[in-house]
C-alpha cells in the first residue's frame, strides 16, 4: 500500500514538472510569435494550450483519487493539496502565454510591440520565459536556492511593467490608442505570469520547509 | 464522528457563502468609488480585502483538516477539494474588487472613466454585483435555477469588454493614453470577476449533479 502510495506522490510530482516544460516551451513560443509576429508560432501555442488543461485536469483527478484510496495526512496531504493549488497556477500560466500568442495573432501581419518599446518587452519575456525554466528544476530537484533567482525575476518584471505604464503617461507618447491597449494587456500577462510563478516557488517553499512567508502581493 | 464530519461540512459551505457576500460587498463600494472617485470608499475596499484572504486561510485550512480527521470519500471529498477551489476564486474576485478601487484612489480626485464611457462601466459594474449576489445565494441554496442568469450576465460583460476596445479603436476616440490605459485595465477588471463568478456556478452546478460542462474560455 506504501509502495503505490510512493509511487502516486512520484506521479503527481513527475506531472506537475512536465506541465511546467510545457508552459515554458509554451512562454517561449508565445514570445517569439509576438515578438516577430510569426503567426504560425502563435497558432501554435493556441493550440497547444489544450494538452496543458488536459494534463492539469489528469492531475487533478490523480490527486483526488490518492485522497479518496489512501486517506494521506500530515505533510503528504498537504504535498496533495498543495498540488491541486501548484496545478491551478501553472494551468493559467499556460493561459497567460495563449493570451500573448493570441495577441501576436490578433494583431498579424504587423508587430504589437512598436520600436521603441522592444527592448522592454523582451526583457519581461526573457524574465518569464527564465522563471519557467527554474520553476521546473525546483519542482524537480526541490532545491530551493532557485527561489531567490525567481523572487529577483519577479522584482524586475514589476518595474519594468511599472515602466510600461510610465512611458505610456508620458507626454511625448504617440502610438494609436489600440497599441496602448495591447501594451497594456501584454504588461499585465508577462507580469501575471511572473506572479503566478511566485505563487508556486512559495508553495514548494513552504512544502520543504513547513514555512509560509507571505509576500505583500503588487498592486494594480 | 458522522455528525462532527457533517458539522464541519457544513461550515464549510457556511464560510464559503460568507466570502462570497464579502465580495459582494467589496465590488458595491468599490463601483461606487470607482464611479464618484470616492476615495474613503476605496480605502475601505483595500482594507477589507485583508478580511477576505483571511477568510479563505480559515477555509482552506479547515478542509485540510478534515481531510486529515475525517479521510472523506466519494462526494464528500469531492464537495471539499471543490471548496478549496472555489475558494480561490473567491478571493480572486476580491482582488480584482481591491483593484477597482485602487484604480479610483491613483485617480482622485478625478474620475477614471471618461463621461461616454460612463454607461458602460457602469452597466459591467451592476451585473458584476449581481453575479456576486446570486452566486452567494447559489452557494447557500444550491439553487441551480441562478446559474443560467450568472452566464447570461457573463455572456453580456464580455459584449461589454468588446465594446470598450471597439470604441477605444474608432478614429474619435480622443482620451489621454493614461485614461486608454485605465479603461483597459477596468474592463480586464470586471470581466475577470465575471469569469470568476462563473468558474464557481460550474464548480457548483458540478458538485450538485455530477455533471461537468466544459465552457469554451474567452479570449483576450
Amino acid at each position: 500500500m506504501r509502495k503505490v502510495f510512493q509511487a502516486e506522490l512520484h506521479q503527481i510530482g513527475e506531472e506537475l514538472t512536465q506541465i511546467s516544460q510545457l508552459v515554458t516551451e509554451a512562454m517561449r513560443k508565445a514570445t517569439l510569435a509576438f515578438e516577430g509576429a510569426d503567426i504560425e508560432l502563435a497558432q501554435d501555442v493556441i493550440a497547444a494550450d489544450a494538452r496543458i488543461d488536459f494534463l492539469q485536469n489528469d492531475l487533478d483527478e490523480r490527486a483526488i483519487d490518492v485522497l479518496a484510496l489512501q486517506g494521506p495526512v500530515a505533510s503528504d496531504l498537504r504535498m496533495i493539496v498543495g498540488s491541486l493549488r501548484m496545478s491551478a497556477s501553472l494551468e493559467r500560466m499556460g493561459d497567460l502565454a495563449r493570451h500573448i500568442a493570441q495577441l501576436a495573432r490578433l494583431r498579424y501581419p504587423a508587430n504589437v510591440v512598436p520600436d521603441n518599446m522592444v527592448e522592454t518587452f523582451r526583457e519581461m519575456a526573457q524574465l518569464d520565459i527564465r522563471i519557467s525554466e527554474q520553476l521546473s528544476e525546483l519542482l524537480e530537484t526541490r532545491n530551493l536556492e532557485m527561489s531567490k533567482e525567481i523572487y529577483a525575476a519577479n522584482s524586475r518584471i514589476n518595474e519594468l511593467h511599472a515602466g510600461v505604464f510610465k512611458s505610456i503617461a508620458s507626454p511625448d507618447w504617440n502610438v494609436p490608442a489600440v497599441s496602448t491597449v495591447d501594451l497594456t494587456l501584454a504588461s499585465r500577462y508577462f507580469e501575471r505570469f511572473a506572479d503566478h510563478g511566485v505563487s508556486v516557488t512559495r508553495k514548494v517553499n513552504y512544502l520543504v520547509t513547513g514555512e509560509w512567508h507571505p509576500l505583500s502581493e503588487s498592486g494594480v
